[in-house]
């Protein structure tokens, strides 16, 4: 019974996943990470581990939770009218690191299980998840790695699923009041329940164990990159985007403040310190510019 | 016939309003705005202005606008189902100001007429607005100042007004998420029609033109207190909870970003620099807890 779910082994291996990330950025920042429990009235709880100010990170924060409720948010029910009435639970390992150097880019990584379920009838469930890159002053070959590593996640379950996700990431976090794109994408998808039960939770499993392999090489090499003034006033610039994107759309941040979620923990993917500056622009030729010409247009890296 | 509608004569008023408003500022601030009209491809323009890096003020923006459209998003619809399917034309001054100092607050101010018309019936309009205040280290004696002056400003008109729009106040500007309030509060109204056109125009007229015999003397009074680095810094940790509302609730916000509408006209309203830091807590006993403890929760001033 292949497709028998199994909730629990999910919560123990997205546990175990936050405990290994902190592990693995502890050792490349040399700072240690906050470990913040905490009980939710409605149901359930979690961990938030935080680093703020660290050596690398300014700050860097991986969320563990498994929640449940009685009634699905309006967020919820307008994207699955299905589940409109019926109990709720959703485990989850969200997190963002932003760097100090705008020359590291901010990297965003979501593995989710939702089930909802009613008396007498099938649950409904599925995975979620994704890891997109927001890098500031890019480079190619870092694009092309990051992007050809999530396909090499991907390609041993499915070889259309990269190029799907893929695509899902690109429309997922598209700004739509700028027309721009959040960063240079990477996978993005919801509703996921191709074959059966296991099958869905080694994808989840490979995507969740690849992130420090994929992510902790750019940083390496870029950390110790030089940076000016400029380009540290652009990274503050270029994370009012991020805000921007995850208070007026991303969906995980509107589910958890309208399902009355813990608000620190689910804030933690907010920018440490942030710009906003009247409709600057890019000066012509500059590196700036290239992130606007070059990168954030989605396009094929591998 | 007072009950005629002129939006001409709203339409004058505003755009010199804020002529009259940017002067004020620049002779108090010293530094020059930028004048940025603008027009809006589904209808209408506007003109922005904006002072950045000023002396006093680190961002401050103005903004009127007059724009059309012949659908109303659905942020307007939720609360207005009456104008579905109606062609809307909305008209405004709106301002933010962020000084530089943690000593002066943070202040915003709305004025705007809103008419929705429809072939063979009568218009649909109504006046909204409000002032309110969001100091960091406030003063008793100018939190009480701000709650009179805007009371001396309704009084003369209705004296159910003040404590109707102040409690409209305390209830808009509630971060629902948090359950904290913004700042101090003052007056806001919407759907406003009472008497007819010309009486509500006159009492608009009445708050935009307070605006700055209210404001700039509490600026000029806190402008050169001395701040430390680390009072710097609660200003800018507070200034989130601006941009939190602005995102996640702001109604305003909503239907300029939901309407197509110029994006950096509208994210003016957004605070230069912020920081975000995980479950901060004020000391017990200091300077930044009595921000919480006696000033936000909602109270009567006057």
């Amino acid at each position: 019974m292949t497709n028998e779910i199994n909730k629990n082994i999910v919560k123990e291996y997205l546990a175990d996943l936050q405990e290994k990330i902190v592990d693995a950025l502890q050792l490349v920042d040399g700072e240690n990470f906050l470990i913040d429990s905490w009980q939710r009235k409605e149901g359930g709880g979690g961990t938030t581990s935080i680093l703020e100010n660290g050596n690398i990170f300014e700050r860097a924060g991986i969320g563990y939770s498994s929640v449940t409720g009685s009634k699905l948010p309006k967020t919820a029910t307008d994207v699955h009218p299905e589940v409109q009435n019926r109990k709720w639970e959703a485990m989850g390992v969200s997190l963002v690191f932003h760097p100090y150097n705008p020359f590291v880019p901010t990297v965003h990584m979501n593995v989710r299980f939702f089930i909802a379920s009613k008396n007498g009838e099938a649950d409904i469930w599925w995975f979620g998840g994704g890891i997109d890159l927001t890098p500031y002053y890019p480079f190619e070959e870092d694009v092309i790695h990051f992007h050809q590593s999530l396909k090499n996640v991907l390609d041993p379950f499915d070889k259309k699923l990269y190029p799907k996700f893929k695509k899902n990431c690109d429309n997922y976090f598209l700004l739509k009041h700028r027309n721009e794109a959040r960063g240079i994408g990477g996978i993005f998808f919801d509703d996921f329940t191709d074959n059966n039960f296991e099958y869905c939770f080694e994808l989840i499993k490979a995507i969740g164990s690849s992130l420090t392999k994929i992510y902790l090489p750019i940083v390496q090499k870029r950390k110790d990159t030089k940076f000016t003034n400029k380009e540290r006033d652009f990274q503050l610039y270029r994370r009012s985007r991020y805000v921007e994107f995850n208070l007026l759309q991303d969906r995980g941040t509107l589910f958890g403040i309208q399902s009355k979620g813990r608000v620190e923990s689910i804030l933690m993917s907010m920018p440490p310190m942030v710009k906003w500056s009247y409709d600057w622009k890019a000066k012509t030729g500059s590196e700036e510019e290239k992130l606007y010409t070059n990168f954030l247009p989605p396009k094929d890296w591998v």
